[in-house]
């Protein structure tokens, strides 16, 4: 099928089947796959192919050097806590030293290899994900029972951020615009995703292990094969390079059949076992339920929120007044049976979208406050670009929409306003960017597609699409319900128009057809033009015709007088139409997984010995606002203690008491590693010290004023700077581990 | 199984097999049983059965006349909207008049016959969710494909409002004291929920239509034909009436084998076909899907949110640094799978939950903080009341902990916390009760256990549960995974313990059984005291014995020399226990429909002709904040209008503006109708008028101001009395319709 062959990456949120049969993993997905080939070409260029596995020969060496050096690290600090004597910590601190030097000297080889980016890459991505799964951001779901791929919860400093970042969204987009927000359940009937078109299309090509069952991406295969045999052959002939090479880059496009007959060739079996492989076969990757207890009603979980929003149309648009244009928000869990994840914390079985469908005239795609954002800059990746194997460049976005490169207002509104949210949370301009899908990528009904990419260790990672799907998604739902999911337009003035005008006699149709005759009047009022003016043409040549009635399933022979078609000048009131909808769609989890990598950096502690983890995290996101420390364990600083975490859970500063004797730098590196913006330290009964986590700047404010700032700084009415200016300095070395 | 036929009211959350099997509607549970016997008695003393007919036929014919006068009400306000001719219009409000009067006359006869109580609140009820479903709080799930039984979506002001009580929750409970919120996936392996009991208790009894294969709830059916009977059948003979009273009192502790016994001697048939049934089954009420491709991992929808809190006890124990008491908490979807919804907003197949773990010392189930709420008082029904027959008392909390109504301060705190959330949000005090479960309707293992109910139209509901769990849940996961789930405590000073030592002889073992070595030394280990006295005694008495290996799946023979089993007096610094939990459980759409009856009433319009509905939400749970209407038609009051959305959406009030020409009265009716709390109207350029919805009280201010105002009184730094003396009054008809 076209559509299917058309469509090459795979969407991170969850979409319309029609637009996304998910194939290939983001992670390897350096998009555009023409500048991925070409990167590849660079590195074996440089270093041919020897030259590369030399360097993938350190990069294992080192990693293995880098886990050593946790590993000792660790037990420094557990040595440290148990108090051992001062003899055997020196010893084992010396080992960490020379660790650290000989990991350092590989990085150096390494970087000088050329290669450091990639490995830096993922010591960086470690980092991260051992503070995150170290401190509680994510956890392997049902770890006790070994956990279950692709599915993670969120602890408690994870999910007070996707709560802020979900608040932060409601704010930003739904009150903003005022938008019509909905909550629909997850559990959808079959019918709902037939008519999406879910059901048949909303799938992966698997094989099956011929003997143990176990089953796999048909494509993952595939792709593992062609990049082991180029990296780890160095005899490969330069014909079978090149062809490997091709297979990788057409890989998204391959059919089942195709994907069979290569996995066949180069004889690839099963990874766990070695035994043979099936052909590959279409895998439904929504999970199936049943509702009710008859099991003739099956169901879904949900594998997008917009369907929640589409069904509900003729109700919202009653409710804005029966005027357009109007957006509808849902937030919520969407589902995707992953055949077997890979990707850690981007690809999950489970997972938050926040999607907007904003509903518009089609022949007035314009918005009224496309100007607030016109002077946006950012960097955009046209298709133009894409093709010609650019970079993508900043643009004033209203010049993108004025050129035309941006299809449209509403369009452009909504990248200008995404651009805003995801800098506002804590993403880095300059590794934001907006890609045009590709004309292959998009279904063939889409206007123009666009989506928010961001930048982390896996690549360019898809966080948000953009899409104008035309009139698709209520047309569907139209046909398939059979309730008109339609708007309607007051002309200013009446217009004549030619309108097809059908009249079923119902006493003859009745007389002939008896209880058949109500279906039948349906049907024939249902005809498009086409089929009304042949239907009339044979009926006025041969007196009868068969008429194909499908409510009934069965044709019918009408004779000339059960039906009058003609078509006449009529005066017209109004229009009614089936509206266009732009969709911005927001893959929370991977939002919030990137905005981690952004901010999050290390610096050395006091002693220069020990690198020290920190999140950047603006207030607004931080999962907790401030902390608040007695300097030492004393009565009276405790009251004191006591006394500012009443007055800051008044004014609503999410905040956390630590009493314990731990060293005042101890417990600000604790919570830098948490991103906690501010630390308040009690060291006086009447004043305190408020320090501030990326600058280390301390100043002292009185016991009474204290909550007030934390509130004005984390809620933006002040900056750091402005209280720095205001309040008098404090200097200290704690400021420090 | 004694457990299963103690239970016998069923949980609105979803709550553990263990304790709840769901059996009866909540609907007909007029809680306690003893009292809905004793009031159904009353109404036979008071008219006899015959009398009771007389009661229903006139119930019935009001009815009938309720929904001509809401249909007459549609037609004329259509007339109205369409401009028909002012003739017909008053015609069609003469006929809506006199129906208006039959209907009182009905309500008048019913209210003299002393059962009014019952017909006003169907009216009640009926008036509310008219509202709601047509101001679309609420919307069918997939109306368009006529819907599936207990899916229901929040609409646009649902929506806000479910987000508004969610954010409150968060800020109550988690923030105010400083709770570790996870956040876990729906979709659960079946290994938790086979550890937690679900999968072999959530269970209803099923009969199924032996022909059509359509399935009912057993108990339903019988409850049904009890009820039907002893209604309608005047002839009924007092053995009769008896005997089917006693069914309905024990209605919820049958066995498959007595319902089926029962439903076969009534002759109950399906009541859709009148087919024969089969014999009552269990059904699992937990929807069931696949995880991954294979179909070798079974899963489910989790039941409940608590499951994901307990599998993660020992992490986050450990982010508390190793520290009891602490609290974890989840908000979240959860489902069951009813057999066949019937009880509209109440009863649904999926729901959110907020839920609370609170882990605690066994010993100690103080807390430090309830002398905050120990001067509360309100309604409380001991189980010595509901045995009594009495009704409930009200109490002050302090004291219902010292006199041990309720077992500890941990548990009472909850509770009265709980009512200063319930209250906060806007349900009536006189309206909630604290209903302590009787002896056998709690587990074997549960200290105690609380409901907060909320009497609404349907009876008093349980929204919220409250219960110490003991040990139960933990130890089950701990069982079932190996991973202990246990807290440390240090003693001050260490003791003299009596203490089971085994230790296996490695070395034998190793010769005897090779590989399986390690199997048998972990048994060995695991042994409890009376095992492994057990096994000395029968090595000491015959010198060798059969010992069973569960996780080698068979028995081997021990020798005596191969383990050595002994009691020793130990010095111990620390106890290692198992936490218990006291978990607060809130049902989220339940107290939002409660809350919804609770804040709804009718005033007259100003013609005095027509009912308005108000819902008077404080301005906390408001869907909409605030209105800006321009009083009339005017560019210079539409652009004041925009410049005060704009400072309103700066300080982060969520507002409509209304610039419709319709007059300024039904622009109030129609936002009172959404509880929107504040309405500023702009009729002058400078200064503006603010109304209150209840009190239909008018304030000048001026533009500038504006905007802080509403802030002030929405979010509580103010009350509207407040502002109401420091703001010059405005007085005009225009406030009222």
């Amino acid at each position: 099928m076209l559509l299917k062959s058309s469509i090459s990456f795979q969407s991170p949120l969850s979409k319309r089947t029609d637009t996304i049969f998910p194939r290939q993993e983001l992670s390897v997905r350096v998009i555009p796959r023409p500048s991925a080939v070409l990167a590849s070409k660079n590195i074996q260029r440089r270093f041919g192919i020897r030259g590369v596995m030399e360097v993938e020969k350190v990069r294992i060496v080192a990693r293995e050097k880098q886990i050593m050096v946790e590993k000792q690290g660790d037990a420094v600090r557990a040595m440290k806590a148990a108090k051992l004597p001062q003899e055997d910590i020196e010893k084992a601190v010396n080992d960490l030293k020379n660790l650290k030097l000989e990991l350092q000297e590989l990085q150096a080889k390494l970087s000088v290899e050329g290669d450091a980016a990639s490995l830096s890459k993922e010591a960086f991505r470690q980092a991260v994900n051992n503070t995150l799964e170290r401190r509680l951001f994510y956890i392997p779901s049902f770890k006790i029972y070994r956990g279950v791929a692709g599915l993670y919860d969120y602890g408690p400093p994870g999910c007070a951020v996707k709560a802020n970042v979900i608040s932060y969204w409601r704010q930003h987009f739904a009150l903003e615009e005022n938008m019509l927000e909905v909550d629909c359940p997850c559990v959808t009937p079959e019918e709902v995703l037939k008519a999406s078109g879910h059901v048949d299309k909303f799938t992966d090509l698997m094989v099956k292990d011929e003997k143990s069952g176990m089953c796999y991406r048909a494509d993952h295969l595939l792709k593992d094969y062609c990049k082991e045999k180029l990296e780890k052959d160095p005899l490969l002939p330069v014909e079978k390079v090149n062809e490997l090479k091709q297979v990788l880059a057409v890989l998204d496009e391959l059919s089942a059949e195709v994907l069979g007959q290569k996995i066949k060739e180069y004889g690839i079996t099963a990874p766990d076992t070695n035994n043979p492989l099936s052909d590959p076969y279409p895998f439904n990757l929504m999970f199936a339920t049943s509702i009710g207890p008859s099991g003739a009603s099956p169901g879904y979980l949900r594998p997008e929120t917009a369907q929640g929003i589409f069904v509900n149309f003729k109700d919202l648009y009653y409710y804005n007044g029966n005027k357009l244009p109007f957006a509808a928000a849902q937030i919520g869990q969407a589902f995707r049976n992953e055949i077997s994840p890979r990707q850690g914390l981007l690809r999950v079985r489970e997972f938050t979208l926040a999607e907007i469908e904003h509903f518009v005239n089609p022949d007035d795609k314009s918005h009224s406050k496309f100007k607030n954002v016109a002077d946006l800059e950012f960097l955009i990746y046209s298709r133009e670009e894409q093709m010609a194997l650019k970079q993508p460049v900043k643009l004033r976005l209203g010049d993108a929409v004025a050129k035309g490169t941006i299809n449209n207002e509403t369009l452009g509104y909504f990248i200008g306003r995404t651009f805003l949210f995801l800098t506002t949370l804590g993403i880095e301009k300059e590794r934001l960017r907006f890609r045009q899908h590709l004309q292959n990528e998009m279904a063939h009904y889409a206007c123009d597609c666009w989506d928010a990419e961001i930048e982390c260790s896996y690549g360019w990672i898809e966080c948000v699409g953009l899409a104008d799907r035309s009139a698709y998604d209520l047309k569907a739902h139209t046909e398939k319900s059979g309730v008109p999911l339609v708007a309607h337009e007051t002309y200013a003035e009446p217009r004549m128009v030619e309108k097809l005008v059908i009249i079923p006699a119902k006493r003859e149709l009745g007389l002939a057809f008896k209880k058949n005759q109500k279906m039948i009047v349906e049907a024939l009022e249902a005809m498009n033009e086409v089929e009304a003016m042949d239907l009339k043409a044979r009926l006025e040549s041969e007196g009868q015709a068969p008429f194909e009635v499908c409510t009934l399933g069965q044709t019918v022979t009408l004779t000339k007088n059960m039906v009058s078609i003609s078509k006449e000048i009529k005066k017209e009131y109004q229009r009614i139409f089936t509206p266009s909808v732009i969709e911005p769609s927001f893959g929370i989890g991977r939002i919030i997984y990137c905005l981690f990598e952004h901010c999050f950096y290390q610096r050395s502690n006091k002693g220069g010995d020990e690198q020290l983890n920190v999140f950047r995290f603006p207030p607004l996101i931080a999962p907790i606002k401030c902390t608040v420390f007695p300097l030492v364990q004393n009565e009276k600083y405790e009251a004191t203690a006591q006394l500012i975490s009443k007055s800051l859970t008044a004014v609503g500063i999410s905040h956390k008491i630590d009493m314990t004797g731990t060293s005042i730098g101890k417990r600000y590196a604790r919570t830098d590693e948490l991103g906690v913006p501010f630390a308040i330290t009690v060291d006086y009964e009447t004043t305190v010290t408020i320090r501030e986590r990326d600058s280390k700047d301390q100043i002292r404010v009185s016991v009474e004023e204290v909550a007030s700032v934390v509130k004005e700084v984390t809620e933006g009415q002040s900056t750091w700077a402005d209280v720095l200016w205001k309040y008098p300095a404090h200097t200290s070395n704690s400021a420090d581990e």
